[in-house]
């Protein structure tokens, strides 16, 4: 099994969503994260997913992917010719005790704070999954309240859109 | 119409995002954002989904995803008490003439520039909504290529997490 993510160009109509969705379910694929947003045009969305299958799979996947309706593109985004981003939030606990410390693994790994409560602190940060995760390892020391992650976002390095791209 | 955050605490199952998008998909309402991912618990994924509706539907999908097998804990985030944030990707074109300007507008921004090619560069954004409109308005007048954006995600300000509250 490895992880794989896939960048999909979607009308944006209400079904659409969950047949994606649905294409998974049956296969029993788990989605580890998947992300739909607005996109530079009105009547489009993009779906990035995050799964972990085996190579064929996947394969097949996007060929069934590419024959839903409301479908437009399909394209596999891989490591090293894209960039791929999550945003991940985390409640931590602090006090005035503990706050310089956790500030301190705030300013390590460049995020910011963005809610202050007398025993809580709110922290974004933005980050490959595997920084992400290096950061709630530092944090768990201080007692994780709970996390939101956006799920994985990406675009492929240099000038072409997925857009440009012929369909398939 | 006005647009509602709702936070779901699901169990992490192949099947529970595709009983959530069928949700919303049988009562037409739009998706407009919506984002999953692991939280810290293993066990449990973290959707947050943005919806234009009437306050009234909205109560009633609330009710209506509560009953859904494998949700957790439904929640709206009001935009007064909780911290909400999307992650933006953005490819803009930028030759060695514009990108000095192109620079200027991330600076600005407080955004980071993440890759870099002939005649393109993709900058990542963290902010509101609101914030991240403004920066797509200033990067089109270069001409934006493409752009991913991850959905809004959010968590109650102060110390309480969701997982705390009854359900309902």
């Amino acid at each position: 099994m490895s992880r794989h993510t896939l960048s999909v160009l979607v009308e944006n109509r209400p079904a659409v969503l969950m047949r994606v969705a649905a294409l998974f379910a049956r296969r029993a694929f788990n989605i580890e994260s998947l992300a739909v947003g607005p996109t530079e045009n009105a009547g489009t969305s993009r779906i990035t997913i995050v799964v972990d299958v085996e190579p064929l799979p996947l394969e097949q996947m996007v060929k069934q992917l590419n024959k839903l309706v409301n479908v437009l593109k399909v394209a596999e985004l891989e490591a090293g010719s894209s960039v791929q981003r999550e945003l991940l939030l985390v409640k931590v606990r602090a006090d005035n005790t503990t706050r310089p410390q956790v500030m301190a693994v705030t300013h390590l790994f460049r995020t910011h704070v963005v809610d202050v409560a007398p025993d809580a602190l709110v922290v974004e940060a933005i980050g490959s999954p595997e920084k992400n995760a290096a950061l709630l390892r530092a944090l768990e020391a201080f007692g994780v309240r709970e996390t939101v992650q956006s799920g994985v976002v990406g675009l492929s390095r240099g000038p072409k859109a997925l857009a440009d791209r012929s369909r398939g």
